[in-house]
């Protein structure tokens, strides 16, 4: 799992076998792919908890794979998440834009929200992975009601203020999503879903 | 916490009173440095847990602050590490060093761990933080033995496989540490350690 050489890939697989047979009974039932992401949730957290808050909308997987499989942008929130993902198309982040940064003080909303206001102003339509910020999350939701083309939405913020909420309001619009229901969250669980659904790119094309 | 804008900090000061409130028993008896990292360990998880399994060794804290206070170099195992923290001195990350690459597939180890053992051969010798990979930890405390002179180590690899075990060995060194018992830890907590403690660098010069 982004491991590289013969080594790397031998913890990996070993690190899998453990995954599989820790939450074996939480994602029987589960299509191959869901479980896929799952594990690799589980297995970049050590934290197997997130087998039972993960939640995706039905079209989320066939939707999110077709957007990664054309290698149309990424719109992340930090910096942290861009640096976790192996992608052949772009991320953006443009929490640290001066634009952005300016704009966050006039307005006086947080950094992360400020940049997707900006993302939405440079026509931004592909999928949006929000790995801390809850703003960010309900920002981006906002905008998609007032004409902003997101595809799909990966949104984990963590955190005591506001995530879980951010995250349930995301689970009641029609974009297709992943989540996780809590507090918990964060830019390794952000991470390990892109990485696992562009891994799913490369396999086979039933989507 | 990292937060910038006024709205920013209004969230980081909530999140901060429900971490404080969640966690009060368990940070009972520590020093106010020690639970300013417990707090924003949790805060950045979202995971209470971390308040029992975070460890650090007594030089830890005097010894880590001043070396940041110096402004000595920082080496992390992987870019999101490097992506997270906010420092005014230099943070080497050399996984992606084709050096470091070519060393690895030779070696047969992990590009985490050849990266370690070229930092050494650069004369690294500052703070080292391992948010990711076990085999850069254990790479370090065997480096440490021959002579790579390391002065504290943030030591928070994830993961079921060898995870818990290179932290052990970590806890057995002479080496000033901060660690997590068991399997979990991650690049948000190596980046909530570290930012904590870059914090209490700014806070007066008793150290």
């Amino acid at each position: 799992m982004g491991a590289s050489t013969k080594e790397g890939k031998k913890i990996a697989e070993k690190s899998r076998k453990i995954v599989k047979k820790l939450i074996k009974d939480k994602i029987e039932g589960l299509s191959p792919e869901e479980a896929a992401i799952i594990e690799r949730i589980v297995h970049s957290t050590a934290d197997p908890e997130y087998a039972d808050i993960t939640r995706m909308s039905q079209d989320f997987i066939p939707k999110t794979i077709k957007v990664l499989r054309d290698l149309e942008d990424i719109l992340v929130d930090v910096e942290m998440v861009k640096a976790g993902i192996s992608y052949d198309g772009k991320i953006k982040c443009y929490i640290n834009h001066p634009n952005v940064i300016k704009r966050a003080k006039d307005k006086n909303m947080t950094r992360a929200a400020a940049a997707m206001e900006y993302a939405a102003s440079k026509d931004f339509n592909g999928v949006v992975i929000v790995g801390n910020a809850p703003t960010a999350l309900l920002k981006v939701i906002k905008l998609t009601k007032s004409g902003m083309g997101v595809k799909s939405i990966i949104g984990v913020p963590v955190g005591f203020v506001g995530a879980a909420e951010s995250k349930k309001l995301l689970t009641r619009t029609n974009i297709p999503y992943l989540t996780t229901s809590g507090p918990k969250g964060g830019t390794p669980v952000a991470v390990a879903a892109a990485n696992a659904l562009i891994n799913l790119t490369k396999k086979g094309e039933e989507y």
